[in-house]
């Protein structure tokens, strides 16, 4: 499974050999020189899959509705990539209970591929990673990539942003609705979906819905749908899967398709600069003795921390602006 | 209220003008020329306040229970900042509902200064604007200053590290306990609270955090203690506020205390520069034409993300390396 050249894992994950997109795919999780490469000789053959990201509050029934989705795309003959992404700890960078039970039905089934990912730590890892994963997923031929996150905070916003439709998940009754509603999901759901929908406070959610919906001030070219789902009986699932169809249609037709295309490019671009220099800022302040003593001093009030970082952009990141392998 | 200069500014709100200190957060806020120098020279007078940070799902009673801790604080004479963290949305800037109700009983408090904080983008800067309104708190002369951030993700998790003590609040019987505490809270909390304790289920929550806790693989210096509280009826309150205590006995004793603030300020130096340099070539990528160009060629996959990243790096950032005003 060692290959003489990025181009050859390239191609090989091309022609569908499995084992060393899974190879890849643990190289770019331990950051291995020359799996960017691969990735970079990947990535004319992506951008064939369609990107569904799938989020809302724990708790919300996510895992299962990827699941059903999962058997349904299965049904229609499609390949389906899945990525199941866990902002767990920045320290551990793993999480502690990291699979996805109701997922492993599809364990044997060699049309799908599941991966899961844990969190690289605050420095926008997990959004080049997940990017990274799904550049992967698509090359392989997937049809479609799920991509599913925990949780509805800026990360998991930053990860959506990879999607081409975002489906967030919310349930009636958990007493937080309107809480989970400032989380800004508003704003990114291209699909609304009340799961468990047969449980007492399904209609309030739908209406809680629309009434933020007409109090947004600027109306937007697509009106996310609000799908009912239940996704431990298969519910609405063809409901679901209609939408996110008719959403896509939206996309390729929609005025505002390039737009959005290089707002994600732009995004994506914008995420490798930042971790790129954060890494670079951090190294130097850890690994040189100015910067161990600017820290120092910083921690003792006798240098403001705006002066230190004007100092630690000037001397760090000129040293390593490395990104390529 | 127009100072004649930063340090004109800094020592109006040193004096105790609390409109000097609100007009600063406002341009903090908007990040208007000159905020930044007058934060500078508030900075060798901060370091004096405890900084509470108050994390945890929504519906947990977070609200609840950070009013509680601000009358507790209040009865022992103690002068109180707050800052309430939305993490809304990535687009509008703005929480859709942004004040606290249960805090609006200190509104007439002059000891008491709320401030609410919504998303900046997500660029870092909500951590940014964190440790900014915080230090300005700090210099004001607030004896304690709690933060309360709705949700427990990256960005919440990034934004108690400017606090010297975190409480993570969980609650019984929400059915998501375990994929809560797999969104890293095990590890940034420095105390636990089980809140709602008089709820079934109270026991089982506490139960699965003692027995995480034993599962931890490295045994740190502190363990987080667990305290019950029922906010609502102002129980376990006293408690909760003993335990912040001891923890603050603890940072000052503890051989890791050094350590643990340089980790703090290695954090916020980069924090400082990954923002700025993603504001850098965000910029460059929008009002250049190369940068335009080089979006475009991203988005028809005639460049990879990766190449594109180097280049903004290379040609961005040494246009506008300037952090400080």
């Amino acid at each position: 499974m060692r290959f003489a050249s990025p181009q050859d894992a390239a191609a090989a994950i091309l022609a569908g050999n499995v084992r060393a997109a899974a190879r890849l795919m643990r190289m770019l999780d331990d950051r291995i020189d020359g799996a960017t490469a691969t990735l970079r000789a990947l990535y004319p053959h992506t951008g064939r899959a369609k990107v569904i990201g799938i989020t809302g509050n724990p708790g919300s029934g996510k895992s299962t509705l990827t699941a059903r989705l999962i058997g349904h795309y299965r049904k229609l003959g499609m390949r389906v990539g899945v990525l199941a992404v866990d902002p767990s700890s920045p320290f551990s960078g793993g999480a502690i209970l990291g699979d996805r039970i109701r997922m492993m039905e599809f364990a044997n089934d060699p049309n799908v591929f599941i991966r899961s990912l844990a969190t690289r730590g605050a420095l926008g890892g997990l959004s080049r990673s997940t990017n990274d994963i799904v550049h992967v997923l698509d090359a392989m031929g997937h049809d479609v990539v799920l991509i599913e996150t925990v949780g509805v905070g800026q990360d998991e916003i930053d990860i959506v942003r990879t999607a081409d439709t975002t489906v967030v998940v919310l349930v009636p009754g958990l007493g937080d609705d309107i809480q989970a509603i400032k989380a800004g999901i508003l704003e990114i759901a291209d699909i609304f979906v009340v799961n468990k929908a047969d449980l007492d406070g399904a209609d309030r959610t739908v209406g809680d819905l629309r009434g933020l919906q007409t109090l947004m001030a600027e109306m937007p070219d697509w009106l996310p749908p609000i799908v009912r789902t239940v996704a431990a009986r298969n519910e609405g699932v063809a409901d679901l899967s209609a939408e996110i169809e008719r959403h896509g249609v939206f996309l390729t037709t929609s005025p505002t398709r390039d737009r959005r295309a290089q707002n994600r490019a732009a995004f994506a671009i914008g995420g490798l600069v930042r971790e790129s220099v954060g890494q670079s800022v951090n190294t130097w302040l850890r690994d040189t003795a100015a910067g161990r003593q600017l820290v120092v001093d910083v921690t003792a009030r006798r240098v403001d921390p705006y002066l230190a970082a004007q100092t630690a952009l000037t001397q760090a990141v000129p040293h390593n602006p490395q990104l390529l392998p």
